[in-house]
């Protein structure tokens, strides 16, 4: 089985690379699972799809198996669908010794180790992660948790599953628009981590599109390895972690004024061509760089313009975002492809031209 | 400053003990939370005494102060209390660097722990026990959480403090009733770690009962001393910790089947005298051990008798808790005081006879 490893100060766990669910049973076998009960999360979208080759894959190797399928969306993802599962927890005797595993995006995942962190405080969690986006990125790190009142993941906590278990068939079934969203994600670990990691996705870009397994399992392989690394080095975000915000400072406040209609990835590709600006004009990365980031993200389907918002409710939106500390906002800017840093010492100009640069 | 201090694998905190809030500004400072928000939670009750003393003491050291008061009982410590935590956290303008403080008994240093560690992922934290039950037990071990559906803690995590500070003024203002079922958690410690400790309390209840402060202070820091040596070698109970639940196997039984009319320290004395049965009539301690442990419950008021509740009730409900597991039970026993260790293999006959030795 082809995997990596993601080690936390408290946990060392698995991620596995398959193109089946065949191998799912060696990984609840090696990671000491077996004979237990099942608890499985999952949403409407992925659960029509999935659930049965799922179960049918690893029905040997618990004692019992329970499903819970939630109305697919971010709409979800709040306290009251959580509550709902931990009813589902109750009425199923889940106790001390079951496994919850999240079968779907990161909506799913998500909200699957929230209530897995907090039922009975703490049970076992495994993520089956769907979507491109939580594949490279959701699935890695521990964070879950819910919206609450329209901010984003206001709820929630850090909690690192007993393994994640990627299977890239499920990308077959992918709208094309969020495959496109997620690649948003995979391209931005060209900026923050190297060139050659960029020239990489550049160099496959007509496999990744045509969902080429191999390509993608070596491009979904490197993401997972470049985000444990940093999780393994500040798991808690009090440094490190906060370049792989890259292009999320601009990019969340778009998502929020847009009433969250764009998907979250697609805001992290307006978001990295605002900033970009912004690298451009202090003369950290070349007009040559900017081009190459934006034909590769527009190559994959990504819009790097919007209209029908003004840059002053853009601005006015960064202040609201939950990681503004003392009135600051925080960006991560490169100084070239692979140095990335944090600062709060942009100015109010540069901003307003760097968000003015993806309006139409 | 007197205190000791709680070492998890992730923490190291201070418990300080105190005879009135004066040392609070130097607990703010050591720890080094001055400067920021904070955001007291208290409940009716308690805020309605201390609220104001608290915030006189400790102004100073912080550049904002809100106060949060929901009202006092156990019916509300629920997820829809936690949710009014949140929504006044976001109204208030909480942050990462915000300081929340638990003011009160158990059931809101429970609940101010879980929304602390919960929202955005987990911020500052510091615990004000006004409960003698909380001082000694539920302040120390970094257990917080919510009911859920009438099952007590079921929704929780496992979250320490940055510190916590007793002051044992607050017991002067404690209702009797809820002082005894405080002593019935004191004097479970003797069991469970030596007859030393028992005599000590049994030959000062009388400065105890009279609320002694600096005899108060002495078996208060005892308690969290020897809790909080459990906690550091198992805080997430995997084996050791489990000695703390001595007489509670059958005491939460009694208290879910008496609908929480009785607080869970009375019951815990119930369990105690219980199960102390099941000790007797092993051989593993003597008559006269039994008559010591009753004569001290007894003389602090607390009940080791109850009606209107059948055997088979209280058995029955007891296979509902949540720590049991492949239905088995879970007691604790001790083969003489200092002495327990963890079984499940206690029989029905002798459980039926413990519990029937509790019944008028």
């Amino acid at each position: 089985m082809d995997r990596i490893y993601v080690e936390t100060k408290d946990k060392k766990y698995p991620i596995y690379f398959e193109k089946n669910f065949g191998a799912l049973k060696d990984a609840v076998r090696e990671t000491g699972l077996e004979g237990r009960k099942l608890c499985i999360i999952t949403d409407s979208n992925v659960g029509d799809i999935y659930a049965d080759k799922f179960i049918e894959s690893i029905k040997d190797c618990f004692n019992d198996i329970c499903v819970y399928t939630f109305k697919a969306g971010e709409n979800s993802k709040n306290l009251d669908t959580i509550s709902d599962f931990y009813d589902f927890f109750m009425n199923n005797h889940v106790d001390r010794k079951t496994v919850v595993a999240g079968l779907g995006g990161g909506v799913c995942g998500d909200m699957a180790g929230f209530a897995a962190s907090t039922y009975l405080r703490g049970i076992k969690f495994i993520q089956i992660p769907t979507s491109l986006l939580s594949q490279v990125d959701s699935s890695v790190g521990g964070k879950v948790g819910v919206d609450f009142k329209n901010s984003k993941n206001l709820i929630g906590s850090f909690y690192q599953p007993d393994f994640v278990y990627i299977n890239l068939e499920t990308l077959d079934t992918l709208p094309k628009r969020e495959f496109s969203a997620g690649m948003a994600e995979v391209i931005k670990y060209g900026p923050i981590t190297s060139r050659e990691f960029f020239d990489y996705i550049s160099a496959n870009k007509e496999k990744i599109s045509s969902l080429n397994k191999e390509c993608l399992k070596e491009v979904i392989k490197m993401c997972c390895e470049i985000k444990a690394d940093v999780v393994s080095k500040d798991e808690r975000e009090s440094g490190l972690r906060e370049i792989l915000n890259f292009g999320h400072t601009i990019g969340h406040a778009v998502e929020s004024k847009m009433n969250f209609k764009l998907l979250h990835g697609e805001c992290v590709a307006l978001g990295m061509a605002a900033v970009m600006d912004i690298c451009l004009k202090r003369g950290y990365v070349t007009q040559n760089d900017c081009y190459d980031l934006k034909n590769l993200l527009e190559f994959f389907g990504l819009k790097l313009s919007i209209n029908g918002v003004s840059v002053e409710e853009i601005y006015s939106q960064m202040f609201l975002d939950k990681k503004v500390k003392n009135n600051k906002i925080g960006f991560v800017l490169i100084n070239g492809f692979g140095k990335p840093f944090s600062t709060t010492d942009v100015s109010k100009d540069e901003i307003l031209s760097a968000v003015n640069s993806i309006l139409r």
